[in-house]
This record gives C-alpha cells, sequence and structure tokens, in this order.
C-alpha cells in the first residue's frame, strides 16, 4: 500500500482548509474535489470524456451494486473498472457498507431498482448482521447474498480502483450511544480484516482509507479516528450519521477533522455523502480534501438546479409553473451547456417535466458545472491565500467564477 | 409560399436518384437527407448543437404532441420552435394527422405517455372522425380536443415551421379499396383547406406540403400524386400504409415518385416515417428527396446498433448474452462517440440492459451517425455518378465511410 499520497500545496491560515495533490495510480487530483458518483460504472447521463472536460479528476464508483450487477469477476475480465467504463483517471470506490446497512431503510432497494421499468424484482432486505459480515436478499433477484471485509475488498481488488474503501457498519442515526459505540468497534475490528486482506491479497498500487464513525458523539468520534489513524491507513473517510441538521453535521465533522490533525494531518481525508453547496463551503474549511454526494445529479435528474441564491439553499426548482414562460437562462455566464446556449427555463422546465432525456442531462450537467466551479474557486482561493473573503461571498450569494473548468493534466 | 425549393445539383443515370439543395426560411438541406425526430421539440437525448455536429441540417417536429404539450401558444412566445428548443436551422413539421388517426391502434398514446412515470393518465381514443375534423379524447388528461385542416395549420404557423405538412387522414392497411378511396378523397378536401388557411394567415417563409394518401393501390396513389402535384404545394410527402412487407412498400413508393415526374419533378419528396438502412437506399434510388424515422432512436433506446451487415437486417441487439464478455466496439473505425473512445459492446450491454441513460444516449448517437454516414455516401455517390455501384456495396455489408460527417454551411 503506497505512502500517504496527499502533498499540501497551500493551507488556510483561518481555517483547517488546505488545497493538494492527491497522487494515485491512475493521476492526481486536485483537492479539495468534489468526486462525481460513478455508482454503476457511469456518471449517469454522461460520456467518460464529458466528466474529464468538466474538471473532474477522479469519480466514485460502488462496491456494492457492481458486485451484484455486473459482478466484479466480470469487470476484472475488462481490465478493470477503468477499461470497463472508459475512465482512465483516478477512481476511489466506496466498500458497499453503507449500502448493506441502509437497505432496511428502503433507500438501496429504491437506488438499485432506480427506474427500472423491469418487473418482478423484489426488495433488498438484511437478513443477518453479524461478526464475519452482512447477510442480505439481492434486491435484483431475491438471492441470499453476503458481504464482509473480505468480500468488499476482494470485489474493490478486482474492480482495481485507486483508493478503497474498507467495510464499515454505517451506524443509523436513530440508535443510541451504547449502540453506536459496539458498532464503532466492529467497525475498527472490521478494518483490521480489511488491511489484513489487502497487506496479502490487494493491489500494491491501491491506497486503502479507513473510516472514521462514532455517530454524533464528540468522545466516540474521536476515538475511532485514533483507531484509524493508528492503523496507518493511506486516507480517512468520514462516515455514517453526521447529525440531525447541518449545524450538528458540521460540528461532527470538526471534531473529527481535529482529530486527524497532528501526526496525521498529511493524510487525505474523504467526507462519504455530503455535497450541498453550503456543506462543501464548510467541509473545505473544516479540512476536508475531498467529498461525494448524489446531490448534484440528482437534483438534475428531478428539476432542480444548483444557483447563487442562499436564500433558496442554493437551488431552483424548475418545475414550479412560474417557470413556464421564463425565457432567461438559468444562470447567465455559466458555461455548461444549457446556459451556454442561452435554452431557456421554460423549454428546461418543459423537458424536465416530460422527464425527457436530454432535459436530465442537461440539469445535471449544469449541477457538476456548478461545483467544479464552487471547488475551484475554493482551491485557488487557498493558494492565493483569500479563502476567507471567497467563502463568505459565495456563502452570500455570488456566483462561483463562470471561467469553464478545464481537465487537470494527468 | 415560396415557389418549389429545390435545387437538383445531380442526378443518378440509372435510377429516379437525385442530390440537391433544399432551400429553407433557416437554411439548406443536403438532399438526399434523413430528417431526425424532434417529436417533442428535442432529439431525444442529444442537444440541438449535438445535431448540428452529426451533420444533420433539418430534425421533424410533432404538431399534435406539441399542441397538447407544452402548447403551440406557449412555443409561439418563445418566438417559435427554433427559439424554444434552440435549434437555428430547418424544421419539418409533421401534421399530426398520422398521430390522430393511430390513436386507435394505442401506439400513440404510448408515444404520448413514453415511460412517463406520472399516474392517472388516461388513454388516447378517437371520438369522431367527421368532415370537420377529429373529436379525441387527449392521452395526457383525457380532455375533449378538436383537430381539424386549419388547427394543424394554425399550430404550425405558432410553431414557426419551415416546412408544414398538410392535415390528411391517414388510412391505415387494413381497410378495403373503397374506404381507402374515399379517405382519399377527403384528404384532397382538408388539403384544399389546409391551403386555403396558409394562403389568407400562414407564414409567408414557411414551405407546405401536400401528402399522397391512397394505401397499396396503384391507381389511387396515381390519382393522388396527380391531385397534389394540381395543387401547387411547395413539397410532397408520402403517407400512410406503404403495405405488409418492404416489397410491397417499395412498390407503393415507386408508383408514386413515378406520378411525381415531369412536372412536379422538382419538388422536394419526403417519406413519411422510413428510415430502415436498406429502406433508406431504394427510397433514394426511387427518387425520395428527405426521411424521416423513429428507428435509429428508438432501436438505440432498445439496445440495439446499427452495423454494416444485410445478414442480421442492419442491425444488432446488443442485449444478447454472447456480448456480455466482448471488449470488441460496435464498429472498428466508426467515428461516433461510444466507438471513438474504444468503449466495448460488453460495458454498452450492461448499460443499455440497465437503462442507464448514457447508454441510451449512447447507442442513439451510434445510429444517428450511421445513418448521417449512409445519407452522405449516398449524396456524394449521386455527385459522382456512382449510385450503382455504392449502393450495391452499402447493401452487401461495407460500412459506410468511416470520416465523421460535418454540419453543413447554413
Amino acid at each position: 500500500m503506497p505512502a500517504a499520497p496527499l502533498e499540501i500545496t497551500a493551507r488556510d491560515p483561518g481555517t483547517r482548509a488546505r488545497a493538494g495533490l492527491l497522487r494515485t495510480a491512475h493521476g492526481t487530483v486536485r483537492t479539495p474535489a468534489f468526486v462525481p458518483l460513478a455508482t454503476k460504472a457511469v456518471v449517469k447521463g454522461l460520456e467518460a470524456r464529458e466528466v474529464e472536460q468538466l474538471g473532474y479528476d477522479m469519480v466514485l464508483g460502488n462496491t456494492f451494486h457492481l458486485f451484484l450487477e455486473p459482478g466484479h469477476e466480470l469487470i476484472r475480465g475488462f481490465g478493470g473498472l477503468h477499461d470497463f467504463m472508459g475512465w482512465d483517471r483516478p477512481i476511489v470506490t466506496d466498500s458497499g457498507g453503507f449500502q448493506v446497512f441502509s437497505m432496511g431503510h428502503g433507500t438501496v432497494a429504491d437506488e438499485v431498482k432506480g427506474r427500472s421499468p423491469y418487473g418482478g424484482e423484489r426488495d433488498g432486505k438484511v437478513l443477518a448482521i453479524e461478526e464475519e459480515g452482512v447477510t442480505f436478499r439481492n434486491p435484483r433477484d431475491g438471492s441470499t447474498v453476503f458481504m464482509g471485509p473480505e468480500t468488499s475488498m476482494a470485489v474493490q481488488a478486482a474492480l482495481g480502483s485507486d483508493i478503497a474503501l474498507v467495510f464499515d457498519e454505517c451506524t443509523p442515526f436513530h440508535v443510541e450511544r451504547d449502540y453506536t459505540a459496539r458498532s464503532a468497534e466492529r467497525t475498527h475490528r472490521w478494518l483490521d480484516r480489511c488491511l489484513a486482506w489487502h497487506a496479502e491479497r490487494g493491489p500494491t498500487d491501491q491506497i486503502v482509507y479507513g473510516i472514521v464513525q462514532g455517530g454524533v458523539y464528540e468522545d466516540l468520534r474521536v476515538e475511532a479516528a485514533q483507531a484509524v489513524v493508528a492503523r496507518g491507513t493511506g486516507g480517512i473517510a468520514i462516515g455514517g450519521s453526521l447529525g440531525a441538521d447541518k449545524d450538528q453535521m458540521h460540528e461532527v465533522v470538526g471534531w473529527t477533522t481535529a482529530a486527524l490533525g497532528g501526526r496525521a494531518d498529511h493524510r487525505p481525508r474523504h467526507l462519504l455523502g455530503i455535497g450541498e453547496v453550503d456543506d462543501l463551503i464548510r467541509g473545505v474549511e473544516l479540512g476536508i480534501d475531498t467529498f461525494d454526494c448524489v446531490t448534484p445529479t440528482r437534483l438534475g435528474r428531478h428539476g432542480v438546479v444548483l444557483t447563487p441564491d442562499p436564500e433558496k439553499r442554493f437551488r431552483i426548482d424548475l418545475s414550479a409553473a412560474r417557470f413556464k414562460e421564463s425565457k432567461e437562462p438559468i444562470e447567465d455566464g455559466c458555461p455548461c451547456p444549457a446556459c451556454a446556449a442561452g435554452l431557456s427555463c421554460g423549454y428546461l422546465r418543459y423537458l424536465a417535466k416530460n422527464r425527457e432525456l436530454t432535459g436530465v442531462r442537461l440539469l445535471s450537467l449544469h449541477n457538476l458545472v456548478y461545483v467544479a466551479r464552487l471547488m475551484r474557486d475554493l482551491r485557488e482561493a487557498i493558494g492565493d491565500g483569500t479563502l476567507g473573503e471567497v467563502a463568505a461571498r459565495l456563502r452570500s450569494g455570488s456566483a462561483p467564477s463562470t471561467a469553464a473548468v478545464v481537465a487537470s493534466p494527468v
């Protein structure tokens, strides 16, 4: 396993923010960075070359989904996930823990089934959570499937991702402190098993990230951070329940990155599943290097676009009747294909309302362009020593720079 | 109404094929040409600029669909269909006759509803076919709607298309000769009403095409062709039932274009709803100038790709199990984004099987690129006097030229 691969190139004096270069076997990620989801080996609606053209250096594939379909052995046969999906830049793979554990809540069954028109699928269901791993019902075909720490690492080895995440128990929000504490302990035992499997059989150029759990309890988060740091993983992800609201989430992330300072400061930090505009700004200030989230593409698929308006939570729902006759673009000057072509909110609303593929795609593109612009501004501000004012401006409703974001040299 | 706008630049000595330039208010269409469907103001999955980059000069919008949603008055408010959809090149609009009359068969209800996840929609249904026009139940909301010749022309005037098609009765295949004959007569009375409306209130730069009906009966087709020619329409479309199989279809088209020679020879001829590879080749030989068809994009949405193999009807169904592990591209050298990026049939199959938007889009693009290449080869062959050998080669399984088709100067 490679040593800590993050070269920190600049730090903001007023916060924990840092900018850097995260080096992987398939190239370098400019941090802080947002990582678009390629959950099922594709960024929904986009070609790999387009994701690169938007200025994104890395995408996130999902172990759980690719394990079930098309299967990691099939992807291995194609030379791994990079070759399979035609993306030759860095890939991080989520471990599948989140999907397995949230299956009981129904969200994953929806995620797996998407809007698939095929009938006959059964809901996924967790059958047993044991020390060895988790047994669940395959939401695709009802078969019984087992996934444990070794399974997850074996799948990620077959996928050949640049960064693998260890298999963790993703503790839900509503459970008590005792359950959270016991769950975090199991996550650490699973971390050891993941690292042992990887040391023996994992790809030598694959970086492994440990995952910090611990719910909304400061002492548990600190203990978990120390436990992961003590294992010497190549990077650190922050997962699990981050609280009931944004304030609590920012507090939990803050406790954790504080505990990751000092000796572990140079290790890259990934915040799992967070990607709203204000959370990205705050996350960067708290010292997060990379983020992934379904938000930009999922919102786009539902007709919601990102916009520099904090009063509206940085989003506009184009399905609102007031856009029916609107001839305005989403955002003047935005370099996304819809805004650059001068397409009106009225037309985009019509496409979105009718679930036209082109609409889904254009709105996803707009949102990914928005987030790319935002992250570029934050990166550059850290380098320029102006994060304080840039973050304040972005928070108060200034649009991110409109120059097109460009692909990095690999 | 402009005079006949087709400048014939070359003719094939061995067939009725001709190449030309069809001039409209929004630019010139190089003929023979395939016209991609933008039924609902969008070529499914594509941006307007992409359609142009594929080398297509014109798209076809649908009066029936746009009348129901979002409504022609709304589109007029945007400055017409060109401005609404961001396409500043030629547009032809279908009259809505086909959709209204085939509603009873269920296909249009599907077409309208697509794979929309919205519930509560009722099937469309024809309530009355009368001399005045057709009353039907709106498949979107169950309301009662009337469409007649004047309605269709008024909608097309509001849309501002470059070429409008007159409202016709689209005679089904299974009816008898007497019904077909009476139906064709009504179509000619409706033609007169369309032309009268257009002369008084239609846009002066909008070209109007008459439609030749007449089913599979040679004398009725010839009469219908003569009736349309006698009205002096700017162009002529061939519609309705073209027969039970390809041989009969080619025969029917042949009778019709033969009857359109002589004095009417210089008028552009559009073949409605035909677009399979072998039919395009034969149609060009029979003297058709433009074609529209759902085939290339619809096949793509269902995982079927065009390929130079006549044994397989020029198509391959990627959902076949034999492609599961295929590392081959669809076609070596094809300039479409999927083939150019070297994406494998195995990956494309996986995307298509899971109805991933990217897959739908890539396969539609491949098919539209294939048809663009085919039509370019046919156009150039007519100009070079080599149509005979080029058509024979394309029919026997040679791939169309792989140089990227380029957009025309407007």
